[in-house]
């Protein structure tokens, strides 16, 4: 047995387990009583009216191939809701429809850093960037933020010391998982004139634009500030705003230049998505816009209850997050997160992330998703709470 | 424009359009009254009882994320597959859902070939397998089949001429598309031998085993002469069988030395497929069986439609294939496989995929798919039949 994975190519071996898959796995061998906070996802279903539109196109046999970057109403769809973003109009054409976020992001790297070449991630990091990476043969190269007081911030200096001459990409994740980071718009400008002045692509991750907790309706983007002639690609998901983690569908916003390109990928990597799915998706963003409010809402109410679970408590050093729906907290006196994490489930019950599944400067944090009703949410946090104290 | 297109990664700009995409798109943009033979599927919907198994589970609430290697009770289901079809056990735990058979393809190169290292693709092929090691940076290496009277065949000596010490993997498709051509157990062993000898992986495309028209009930396999220690990887896909073409979903069969390598693999890819089209997965295999009957059943009769009005013709070699579910026949006077591809939908209203499509060695031949009605086959065929009389 051994033998066969040592005939793998190496940078497939090399590709490393999540911490977050390792630890979700632990909490749910341990049964339904673990609240589950390790994952980026709430805690309620899709949507029914999203879920007939699926089961609609079903029974009606869409149920062949389509479109290798997406059908054209969805694609229409998309568009449609980032002119209702950003006010002005989009060009179908310019989105293609990807099997997850997670793909969104891999087609990316492969469009953009080759072999040997570098993608710089920004950490503590969401790992499935790196990973995405080093499956399609790039490096990444880790880029630590700064921490003051639970705040983190990405710093230009930061990046310039990790550039090298085969730098391609920066992986740019604004509002943040799991720190919370948003970029402000100056800090985008900053961000962009250094990518234009290294000739890099930046992979703009901005699913939690949304999700933002500064009073501001988004979060700023680089749809903001961007010309039409940057090398900026924009990845999406319908995960967080409609529920629909497990749909497995995402899409790139992308300069019509690489229109082609783009679809041969896609083409050659899952072939596109089905059409019945597609349809769920039009549906949640013609008639989903109540539900996505309502997300937002129990979002806020969920940062509420950890903020006031955390803040100010001896031994946590917990800033409120600017966006995003993750805290991400430290406890003096971890030595290991993955430990913690662990002891978290085997004796509070509630599973959280470990911070070192994000990089090494994660390391004595863990994070929690709040995205969840106020009872199970404040049931975890009291139950955290109660664990920390017990610690002394 | 053109600055952004030359500013990606050159191995993403070298990834070719499909041939086959290419043909489709111009044949649906002429209308509804094309009948479409170039793609890999029938003309039947999902059968609804696979449909409504995965409405009931989107109804259920299964939209959250899962396993990414896919859920137990799907690995359980492909594993008894399999021990129907093979008369052994075999461990769920060696099956990984996927989000097609494509990506588990890609997903096969990625985890066995490197950047500069090469897999050896017979063809004509399926232009995707070699789609997929373009964009995962590894190289593909043509390997010409021989071709006599219309039957094509893939020898060992062709494999050895295309050997170089950067060789990786040798990708097998039997039965074949879009040749028909169907490995013996005997030239099963042979091959094996061959991988074996040179420490190359075997990616066994095997997806058609049951489209077999020897009279066997099934395809020869590598399953039936592997050793647990060779280096063979099977994908697997519920395309074909159970009519899920527009799905996206299907499996690896891999030694469990690399349950962990692959599990990485899918989550930094897609990250699984969704838990509710997974619960129709088992409903097609636990309940479809009768199903894959009548399919088979009806490519029997389709390629009997083909081979009718094919057989014995002037200008046309044409040998009925041994397996799958193509006719693949040359035109005496085509001296472009695309421009005949084109005047068939122009001319003859009939979609079929330019052998050109399928490697170099595919010019002068033209593929069409008989998994459809008979009324809709036989009009198509007395289409292409008075076209190429009329070319005197």
């Amino acid at each position: 047995m051994g033998d066969l994975l040592a005939a793998v190519r190496p940078a497939a071996q090399r590709t490393p387990i999540s911490g977050i898959i390792r630890t979700a796995n632990y909490g749910r061998a341990k049964g339904p009583d673990v609240i589950p906070l390790w994952a980026g996802e709430g805690d309620l279903p899709t949507p029914r009216f999203i879920a007939e539109a699926a089961a609609k196109a079903l029974y009606d046999g869409e149920t062949f191939y389509t479109h290798s970057r997406g059908i054209p109403e969805l694609r229409e769809a998309i568009a449609g809701y980032y002119e209702d973003q950003f006010g002005r109009p989009f060009d179908p054409d310019t989105f293609f429809v990807t099997g997850s976020g997670m793909q969104a992001i891999q087609l990316c790297v492969a469009l953009t850093v080759g072999h040997d070449e570098e993608i710089l991630i920004p950490t503590p990091s969401w790992p499935n960037a790196a990973g995405a990476s080093t499956v399609i043969g790039a490096n990444p190269v880790v880029v630590p933020m700064d921490e003051d007081g639970g705040r983190w911030v990405l710093t230009v200096e930061a990046l310039e010391r990790a550039l090298t001459p085969r730098t391609r990409a920066i992986f740019i994740n604004s509002p943040a998982n799991p720190t919370g980071w948003t970029a402000t718009r100056e800090e985008m400008e900053a961000l962009l004139a250094f990518a234009r002045a290294n000739e890099l692509w930046i992979i703009a991750d901005e699913i939690y634009s949304r999700y933002i907790w500064t009073g501001a309706t988004r979060a700023p983007s680089f749809l903001d500030i961007a010309e039409a002639d940057d090398r900026i690609l924009w990845v999406g998901t319908f995960s967080k705003n409609w529920a629909m983690t497990g749909w497995r569908m995402g899409w790139i916003h992308a300069p019509l230049a690489l229109k082609q390109t783009l679809e041969n990928l896609i083409q050659y990597s899952t072939s596109g998505v089905a059409p019945f799915m597609q349809r769920a998706g039009i549906a949640a963003i013609n008639d989903g816009e109540w539900f996505v409010k309502s997300m937002i809402e129990r979002a806020r109410e969920g940062r509420d209850i950890v903020s006031e679970a955390l803040g100010g408590r001896n031994r946590v050093v917990y800033a409120p997050p600017d966006g995003a729906l993750y805290a991400f907290f430290k406890v003096a006196g971890i030595e290991s997160s993955q430990e913690a994490a662990f002891k978290l489930i085997d004796e509070a019950m509630v599973g959280t992330a470990p911070g070192t599944a994000f990089g090494e400067n994660g390391e004595g944090y863990v994070r929690v998703c709040f995205l969840r009703s106020k009872d199970s949410l404040s049931t975890a946090m009291t139950r955290i709470v109660n664990y920390l104290d017990s610690l002394g």
